[in-house]
């Protein structure tokens, strides 16, 4: 895998594609909330090579996501588990699969608090005082510093608006 | 890449990870909700082979993720834009972007209402009665049908419970 690209692109949605925008890694990240740590345990569960799972695995503990740990007892064992960053992953991860579940029209998980087993809420953009938020209600610009990523993207849309203002 | 092994997991994550688990895929994204819609445009700002692009872009289509159009006056231009299966990735995404921005420590954009310009809220997991929800509140279970791969997980950590309770 690249490692460069999209981690010297100063867009945080970039980031974030570079750290989980892996297939691979949002499986591991479901097993590790579902309760798996042993190394073999994510390899049976993924089939998936030795060595593609080694790789995705030192790389989510390079960036912060999961934690390794050795056990004492056997050096052979090698657990991981999502760090603080890692669990904060949780809305993103739901989010994925209800986006999945009400797309496929199919039911084959249920998330539900661990108090009263009651499901949890879809999630969706709300703005700060609780109001559900589409596409057309926002509007994404510079936060306390400026995005080169998002000045280039307002340019190019500038200079095509510019350009063929007909076509489109 | 395959296009194979998770589409015929049985697991929304599983699904939503093949669909969307890809970094090209989210900057796809990411760029049609900021307003790009030319084939010529989402290369410029991916420097990204047209052949990357490309397979990418029609993976997506047929997903029903974007929307692909030919400009009558010009049959060169392809447009691709956001279908309301796509649009509906909104939440994930920007929970990406607020990941990022949270753990990097560092706001490089701002995401905020069209009608007053006040930031949207951080996406997170809540009760349905409005509780925020974390990592220990919540439980996966089957849904109205069951999980062949949460039912694999399941059986793996009873059988690890099992074998090692002394270990993990």
């Amino acid at each position: 895998m690249s490692r460069t690209s999209f981690r010297e692109r100063d867009c945080p949605i970039a980031h974030g594609a570079e750290l989980i925008g892996d297939k691979w890694k949002l499986l591991i990240v479901r097993n590790a909330f579902l309760g798996i740590k042993r190394f073999d345990d994510f390899q049976t569960n993924l089939r998936i090579s030795s060595k593609v799972l080694s790789a995705r695995l030192a790389e989510m503990v390079e960036d912060g996501i999961l934690a390794k740990e050795d056990i004492k007892s056997d050096r052979r064992v090698k657990l991981y588990s999502l760090t603080e960053k890692g669990e904060d992953l949780l809305a993103f991860t739901v989010s994925l699969a209800q986006w999945s579940q009400r797309w496929k029209n199919e039911k084959s998980i249920s998330i539900v608090t661990k108090n009263g087993r009651a499901p949890v809420a879809e999630v969706t953009l709300s703005s700060s005082e609780g109001a559900e938020l589409r596409y057309g209600d926002i509007f994404i610009t510079h936060g306390s510093r400026e995005s080169a990523d998002l000045l280039e993207i307002k340019r190019l849309l500038a200079n095509r608006a510019r350009r063929s203002s007909s076509l489109i």
